[in-house]
């Protein structure tokens, strides 16, 4: 049967100050009416039915998540007791979902993206599961560039393996890391590469058959683990297992030395909404060209991003900035800097300022 | 006796969003570890008993005043219903203190400046106010220029009438708007201009009997005012009463047609700490040339005034603004258009977003 498996388990410092170690990006409503996690969620529609719709978060997040989702088993939500990356979030899902379901097939979904076009992303999605189902290996949904973007990873096409109705399934050469403009344009114009967006598809097994091939280690932890589900120990061994599980992405962990690698492009509206500079596109503009959200007021200022999440926000003479504000909070940044939110994440910690992280 | 009588009606948007209707700046603590107005008071000394000094304030501010200056006696603050200007609120105090001094002489200062060398300016404000109990006529402290102020008012100083001890009584030829940089330079080289502090001396008599003869309908208001002092009608009189006064400043209303004029040139540190750029001056200073007061944090930033009352704030790569945070508020201007914040305060007033203002 097919499963959803939500990744949720963001730090979210790139919203700082609006997303929290409690509050992380996929939580925020910023430029939408409801968090992005239940809009990952609702997006889903028919295609998979709640009780098999998994989130994996964190310990720090998983009430706030059991809140954002309250039709969903509590079972179903999965806490890490700490980060350790893409590979070990989606393995211990694949284990889990396993333990119920051997011939799982398993869509792997990044909680804080933002997809437009949802029907034809749940047709690419059924697409794909139906594929992996049916064929094994690993899948990963490539998203067809639309502009020479430098901030994102690229996937580069091999040749297609199968048309599976009006979806194409290409063998999958190799995952690219965020290139400089030219190549990103030559991409764009070549149309061998596609963005990497990061949702896959995989029968749970060959998920944790490629752990135990590749990352051994990792295996026996989540073997660990595994045996521990629907036991009262169950707590007690994730939070001494998992911390030592070793930390790699699902991209370079995994898949990169995969045996059977597919993608398949699509071409549904898709953004990480990575930095502020990106969410501005999704947030109101005034006259002037500034996007905001929140009670906002600019006067003679242009081309700024203007978030409040709760104080009034006044700007007067400036441009080109990132100004958010929060009731404890505050950011100033010029726009083509907006990515220091992260070094100034890391100051506050240095500082012991942890109460605004 | 001696009195003294300290304005402190100001509304303070100035220092939004620091100050509030209900938190003007005399009642904020922004460089100072306790408010102006406390500072105001304290820098009395043994010149005047508490029991006669006397505020006026408004009724949004009173309670808040008698919360700073608790040792005051309660019938010693005079709540105007809504600020109708200088030469009606030192009127209201001289009103009040004939009544029950018919000698007092007063000295009036502004609730929100700062002043250093205290024991000068007490000696200053003693023989002002010495002089004009015996000669009578209007006095205004004038502080010598140290530097080529373009933001203050200045006195002329006409020829010298006496000397009181170390201090020189003048007559005062006229009062002079804010200069632009060249006469400020001339004025400053001079020596014939004093900046105009806002602090006076006289006899309650002689002032109400100059706004008899300059502005009848504010006396008889006042006298109307006054036959209720002490009775349980005061309130209601003063509300209905006091909103209809002509509304003038005591320098252009009163001091500029008086028959008999002084002014006494005085050294002491002063400045009216107008707008967030001269407060930047007494606040912290950070190895980037920032002013920072509260919870601030700078990278990659110069020549910043950044002030916050409570929550964290933190810019990066920025140069020369004024970036004041509250939990409810937020302002960014560049520091040579920081005097635009009444802009601000306006604008916010028109959108109805009173709860900040």
């Amino acid at each position: 049967m097919l499963h959803a498996v939500i990744m949720a388990g963001g730090s979210g410092t790139r919203f700082w100050p609006a997303s929290r170690r409690h509050l992380p990006k996929q939580l925020l409503a910023l430029a939408t009416e409801i968090p992005l996690l239940r809009m990952t969620f609702e997006r889903l529609g028919d295609l998979v039915p709640g009780n098999r719709v998994w989130v994996v978060t964190t310990a720090e997040t998983a009430e706030a998540t059991r809140n954002v989702l309250p039709e969903l088993p509590p079972e179903n939500i999965l806490s890490e007791p700490m980060g350790r990356n893409t590979a070990a979030c989606a393995g211990l899902a694949a284990r889990a979902i396993r333990e119920l379901d051997p011939e799982a097939v398993c869509i792997v979904l990044p909680a804080d993206h933002v997809i437009g076009e949802e029907a034809q992303f749940r047709a690419a999605m059924a697409a794909g599961a139906e594929f992996v189902g049916r064929e094994g290996g690993l899948l990963t949904f490539g998203v067809r560039p639309t502009r020479p973007e430098t901030g994102y990873g690229y996937l580069e096409l091999g040749p297609e393996h199968i048309r599976e109705g009006e979806w194409s399934i290409h063998r999958l050469r190799r995952f690219v890391e965020k290139p400089d403009v030219d190549r990103a344009r030559t991409y764009l114009e070549s149309g061998g590469h596609l963005w990497n967006a990061g949702i896959f598809a995989w029968r749970a097994t060959t998920l944790l058959d490629e752990i135990r091939r590749q990352i051994p280690e990792l295996a026996s932890g989540l073997d660990r683990i595994g045996k521990a589900l629907g036991t009262a120990e169950f707590d007690a061994v994730l939070s001494e297992v998992y911390p030592s599980l070793p930390a790699t992405s699902l991209d370079f962990g995994i898949m990169e030395g995969a045996e059977r690698l597919w993608t398949v492009p699509v071409d549904f509206p898709w953004s990480d909404v990575g930095s502020w500079t990106e969410l501005a596109e999704r947030l109101a503009a005034d006259a002037s060209g500034n996007a905001v959200g929140g009670r906002v007021q600019a006067i003679d200022a242009g081309g700024n991003v203007l978030v409040s999440t709760g104080p009034v926000l006044s700007v007067v003479g400036v441009d080109e900035l990132v100004v958010v504000a929060t009731p404890d909070a505050v950011l100033v940044v010029p726009k083509d800097e907006a990515q220091r939110v992260k070094e100034v994440v890391e100051a506050l910690r240095e500082k012991g300022w942890d109460d605004v992280l």
